[in-house]
């Protein structure tokens, strides 16, 4: 069996990191899942004006002090994504590649994806399109599957899947370093739209077109809903009130996924709020 | 006719300084009422661990911090008690002593005020116990008025009530110097209770009683629908949304004042949220 945290606290920008340094001070165990430099909202801000008692101060310098920071009360960011997350009734079960976490409670600070799906996307959800490639990869054994890759992370999905599928195609959207296994094709062209009938058929680009079975499409950051089956989204945001809870028991939400303003300080505040009340949460339960 | 704000903060304090630096950042006339030392709350702590960037940092240290950036930004505090605010339909009354101030919205950030109000106080409120010395004094002319103070403005008001009561008692419950007119008369005992029949008769102290027409209680902070009558409060808090919007339109509130947990982030993004949406109620109206 797989150690059991108090609460598990999926993204660390400004609302993770707040809500970890809470239930940190309240002595909980807690696990953080982001990135190395905490949120990239943070660290390329060029300038920032209204977070208190630093005017003007660049995003990669304020990052530098939130880092400080957590490693003053030694809280670690565990450099990892998670792909799913599960309500099994008494605890959360987090899904990251082949492993699983267990967490009493959770705090979903994922922030909020910008850009619009692509057309035919939430159609064929689940019908060829997924967000995951490295869970549903198995149906695709010996299929052609197109990858729409966002980051790093999207390179090791990829080279993952084409050691089952027949063929790969990769669609870079960011620049870097493909590092991608040598079966795999690259695409250097823009999606527009997802096609099929009961299931996808193709993908349709600016200027070719891609014969396909599945489409994964890994952003930086899924729909919550996707992310945790059965969470409250409303008009793209988690639903919680005042105290951050959300229609699930002992899943709270905090920062620009619950909706505007985005910002540091609102995200923080909530972060904390969230922490506080998960911490009552496991209090009660113990 | 007194100039037109549009936007009025009330108390100095992280929830108030945050409105205010928000405010500002969107070319809002403002204006802030509170103390020089911003917060109290904030200027005493010893040690604080929680606010993001500065692991361990005192109170005082902090305010510091806050203030160069309230210099930074030009953000004038008015080092004023705002006795009573009113709802005129089309803007607010800020009630200072002799002075009136006018905005066109409305925030309030006064924090709470801990320790329990007087047996009988709530009783008598407006039937003999106030708490603006100043507004209520001609009611009090040539009566025996007693003065519960609880900080330095105390002190000016309990002098110019006694120009013209026939008597004034002061209370004192703080330690300083009472730089009081020659005919106050100070009476160092607690008091326990206020007792009258249609109207306030007499305050019960520990060691002994004062006959008295009106009893003034100036404590740090009165609660806010004594501050804006007709505002709605829930538990001794402003009933506020997720928007940070009071039952009045137009008036935010943010901070302590709001509800718990009693936290600088939390009030600070209430902070944040309430001076955006203030933003937007005057934009729409212009
Ligand atoms: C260029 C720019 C400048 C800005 N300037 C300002 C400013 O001056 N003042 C201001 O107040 N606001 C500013 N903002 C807004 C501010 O950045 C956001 O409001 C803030 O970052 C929100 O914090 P958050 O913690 O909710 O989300 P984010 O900062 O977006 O952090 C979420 C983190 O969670 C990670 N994550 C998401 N899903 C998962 C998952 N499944 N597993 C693991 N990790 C995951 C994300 O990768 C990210 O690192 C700016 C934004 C941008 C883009
Ligand atoms: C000793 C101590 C230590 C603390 N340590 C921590 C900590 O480590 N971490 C943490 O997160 N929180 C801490 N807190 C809690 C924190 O101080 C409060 O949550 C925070 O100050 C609330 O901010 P606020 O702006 O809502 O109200 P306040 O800070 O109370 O500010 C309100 C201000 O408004 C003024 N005001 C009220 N009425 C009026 C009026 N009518 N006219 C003009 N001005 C008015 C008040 O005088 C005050 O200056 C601590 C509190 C105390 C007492």
């Amino acid at each position: 069996m797989s150690e059991r945290y108090d609460i598990a606290i999926v993204g660390s920008g400004p609302a993770g990191i707040t809500a970890a340094i809470n239930a940190r001070i309240r002595n909980k165990k807690i696990i953080v899942f982001g990135y190395e430099n905490l949120s990239n909202k943070l660290y390329l801000a060029p300038k920032i004006d209204n977070y208190v008692g630093f005017y003007g101060i660049s995003g990669k310098e304020l990052t530098k002090k939130f880092k400080e920071h957590l490693d003053e009360m030694n809280i670690d960011i565990t450099y990892e994504r998670v792909d799913n997350i599960y309500a099994m009734g008494d605890y959360y079960a987090l899904m990251i590649s082949d492993k699983t976490y267990e967490a009493t409670s959770l705090i979903l600070a994922t922030g909020v994806q910008f850009g619009k799906p692509f057309k035919g996307e939430s159609e064929f959800l689940g019908r060829g399109v997924g967000y995951c490639a490295t869970c549903d990869a198995p149906l695709y054994k010996n299929k052609v599957v197109t990858i729409i890759g966002y980051n790093n992370e999207s390179i090791e999905e990829a080279n993952y899947v084409s050691e089952l599928a027949s063929k790969v195609y990769f669609i870079p959207m960011f620049k870097g370093e493909y590092d991608l296994n040598s079966n795999i094709e690259i695409i250097n062209d823009k999606p527009v739209e997802i096609i099929g009938d009961s299931m996808v058929k193709k993908i349709i680009l600016r200027n070719s077109e891609l014969e396909s079975d599945g489409v994964f499409i890994l952003r930086d950051s899924i729909s919550p809903d996707q992310l945790v089956p059965g969470l409250l989204v409303e008009d793209g945001h988690i639903k919680v009130n005042r105290d951050m809870e959300t229609n699930l028991k002992g899943c709270y939400a905090a920062g620009d996924s619950t909706g505007k303003p985005y910002q540091y300080l609102k995200a923080m505040g909530e972060g904390q709020v969230a922490a506080l009340n998960a911490v009552s949460y496991i209090d009660k339960k113990c």
